[in-house]
This record gives C-alpha cells, sequence and structure tokens, in this order.
C-alpha cells in the first residue's frame, strides 16, 4: 500500500538562506505517515482512544539531494518497506514534480499505552495486510 | 516582580526575508511567561503534578518595531501587570542591547484541571503577593 | 473579498496539555494571509519577485475561546478589515465547525524590498479594489 | 574538539503524548552544530558574512532510546567523527544526567555562495585542525 501526501512550502518553513529549514522534512514524515495510517483504515487519534496504541518514533533518516522553497509544490510518497514482530519501517519520497529531492524512512513501534509504561506489541495481522496492500477477505 | 529572559535567536527561527518568522515572539512570550512563572517560586511542571495548575491563554498581543536577525541576542523583560479574580495580564518586552523591537502582552486564566473539565480559579494571595513583588511575611 | 483556509491540526501542533500550543494561531493567521493575498492575484512569492514587495507584520493579536485538539478540521475566513494608506488591518476567524473558536487580527504594511533598507509604500488602487472585493472594471 | 551544548525542554517542543515531538531532535542537532562552529571559532552568520560559506545539511539521522518531557535538562555532546575532502560528519549524542537518550548525527558539506548556484569546496586546512582538536601553531 502506497500513500501520497501532498501540500505547499510555507513561509514558516523557510530559513535566512532562503530555503526549507531542514527540520521541516522529518516533522513532514511525521505527518505522512499519520497520513499513511489514515489511508489504511487507522486514524491516529481513533488508534489511540480506541485501542490506545500508538507508533512512537525508534530512527529517522533523511538524505538531502536538492533544496525546496516558498510554495514549492511538493508530494511525499510513503510505503511501508518492512515489517517485523513489533516495528515497521515506512520510507518517504518527497518529489517536487518529476524530481525527487529527498529520500528517507522512519522506523516505528507499534506501542500500546494502556498499561503505565507504553509496551511494544505485535502488530496485528489484519494491519500488515493493509500495510502490505493486499486486500483482507472477510468471510 | 520582573523577570529577564535572555536567548539567541537561532538559525531555525528565521524565515527567507532573512528576519525572525513572526509566530517566534509568541513562542517567546510563552516561555517568558513558564521562566517568570518559576522564577516566583512556581514552575508549571510542579504547578500540575502539585496541583493539577495550568494557565491556558485567553489572548495574546505582540507590537513589532524592528526585526531581529539570526544569532541576535535578545533579553525579554516580563511583568505581571494587572491580576483579576482568575486571570493576570503579562507584559513582554523585547530588547535587543537597549532598543526596545517589540512589546506584547498575554491574558491567562488561572485554572485547575481536576474535574473533567478545566475550571478558572481564583488565583491565590501567595501567587498574587509574589506577582505584585511583595515580600510574603511568614508568622 | 472573503477566503476560506482549511486544514487539519497536525500532531506537531499539539502540546503536553493535548491541545494545540498557542503560537501555531499566528502561524495559521500568517499562511491565512498568504492564502488571501494568492486569492486576489498576489501570490506572495510573485509578488516578491516581481516588484520587490512583501507585507512584514506590525501588529497581531489572537483571543481563544475554545482549545484545538489533533486531526480537528479547522476553517479560517480572513477578510481585509481596514486599508489605511500604506498598511492594512486583516481578520482571521477561525471556525470548528459552525463554532467560532478564536478571532485574531494582523496588521501589516505593503512594504518594497528594492532600497537598501525596506520602506512603506501606498497600497496601489487595484490591491485595494481586490482587497475591498470590487470587481475591477478595465476599458 | 568536543562541544557540549545545554538546554532545557521547552513547552511547545512537547506533543499530545507528553513527550517531545520528535522533529525537535533534528532542530537540536542543528542547533548543537552552530554552536559547534561557533565554539571553534566560525560563527555560522560571521562565516558567511565575512567568506560566503555555509554547511548545507546532506544527511540526518537519529535514533531514539528515551523519550524527553518538558523541563528535562538536556546535554547534547558534538564532535566530528569524518572530515572528507569537502563533508564531514558532526555525531551528537543526548544526555538527560548520565543517561544518553538518544543518538545521532549530520553530514555536512563546506559549501561557498559566491557564484549562482552553490558550490561545495575543500574544508580548509584551519578549520580540520580545529575539528580534530589539535592546537594550531601559527609562527
Amino acid at each position: 500500500m502506497k500513500n501520497n501526501y501532498d501540500f505547499k512550502v510555507r513561509w514558516g518553513e523557510t530559513d535566512a538562506a532562503g530555503i526549507v529549514y531542514y527540520p521541516n522534512f522529518y516533522k513532514w514524515m511525521d505527518e505522512a505517515t499519520h497520513e499513511y495510517l489514515a489511508a489504511i483504515g487507522y486514524p491516529s487519534s481513533e488508534l489511540f482512544k480506541e485501542q490506545q496504541i500508538g507508533c512512537p518514533i525508534l530512527e529517522a533518516t533523511c538524505q538531502f539531494k536538492q533544496s525546496l522553497r516558498f510554495e514549492d509544490h511538493v508530494q511525499i510518497q510513503s510505503c511501508v518497506q518492512e515489517i517485523k514482530n513489533k516495528v515497521f519501517r515506512i520510507s518517504h519520497l518527497f518529489f517536487k514534480g518529476e524530481i525527487c529531492i529527498a529520500s528517507g524512512y522512519e522506523i516505528r513501534a507499534w506501542t500500546s499505552f494502556k498499561g503505565e509504561t507504553p509496551k511494544a506489541q505485535s502488530i496485528p495481522e489484519e494491519v500488515r495486510e493493509k500495510m502490505r496492500g493486499n486486500i483482507q477477505i472477510q468471510a
């Protein structure tokens, strides 16, 4: 399953060099992951309210090839590349038109916040199915 | 009671015009208020943990006279100008060297988060004393 | 002329109280003003590139009535309320559904960045017309 | 040469989970690098003004072991681990007291902004000396 997240660079995201301040790329990856989860049927706010599940970050990387400027139109293409027992790795490609201007990934843990301390959980099979993009057959 | 909050403009706080992106002034006023509360003996984190008291914002204004740039040294001088029953008004003057480059204020409510919905409370007399800068005599 | 700016509250815009960190309202007012200028035919990036005109902030105020939470859908309704020779005042109403949860305004100066120091300029008549929402008849 | 950058977590850096919103770690790494460059004698603002040199980011990674909360005291320990011809890799360890709660690095290019397009340059020997922590003997 792949999801696209489109947005326009805002003024406050630029810096005095006239280009986007780089930590914003991680903010956008975070937003793209929330959009991804919503797209496969698990909006973060509902997931937390109904199941006390969140997906805290373990690691995030981004490589920057070209800079972005105010009012550039950007598309992030996100897909889950790897699903282990309790963690998944979601990759994000940043496109300005046809050009890939940055690429990164996040590793996140499927985590229950029910008890006193958060605890990583096995990712449910139905979530895996959706991340893989398979259609889940309901008997 | 007056409190000074000193900081240096960071790169990420500038925008493509080469100056500070204006919403950062409100972020700094918020930080200056937290510093103020800590200075009079009520660090926000303790106030919330021990008494479930917070000070949500009701209104904030800022007037901008001169812009700030990367690595400018700034001092905010904060003092509580007005204390009503449940709300207080804290003013913030922004100085770059001797020059006042911006001035603003926030109106905040002394609020209990104990019940299901937050509820504004009378500001305790000992807090008023400290905001006024009077020394509290303990019998 | 009135313009609507719609968005969804992002995770990074919340704070540890579970609600939106208040300086984001000013970021959103700034964004709404850029959207407004684009809607009347003057996208900020073009205005600057073609005429070296920008609209730096002189003052901004916001009053907060209700808090916002993650994934809330928000609409800002922006309109220019007052046009003086060189400055204009743009008001912003924040709606969550039918409820107005905050209201604010910005005062900005129509400013040329052609010379060594920025200089406020008379707002051109065609801009005034568009801000007022009148249709400009071209002979 | 190692440099320490100390700060306190601010309210606006937390999110609705009560912990620090993760892109802030990259903002802090950026700040720590500016502090590092200043500590070895090249404050970014002077470097750019005098030599039109900046250090744009090529890649940034962070691994998160423990979360941070409002008012936590943090120390980032930064040192340049690798110096190639035109790029360097600076590592950042995040400490809360004795505990390393996150670790990351940035790869940046020594870049001239003199011409029309930015161009990576060989890192000058005197900069290398200082990054390595050797004392430079002046004849």
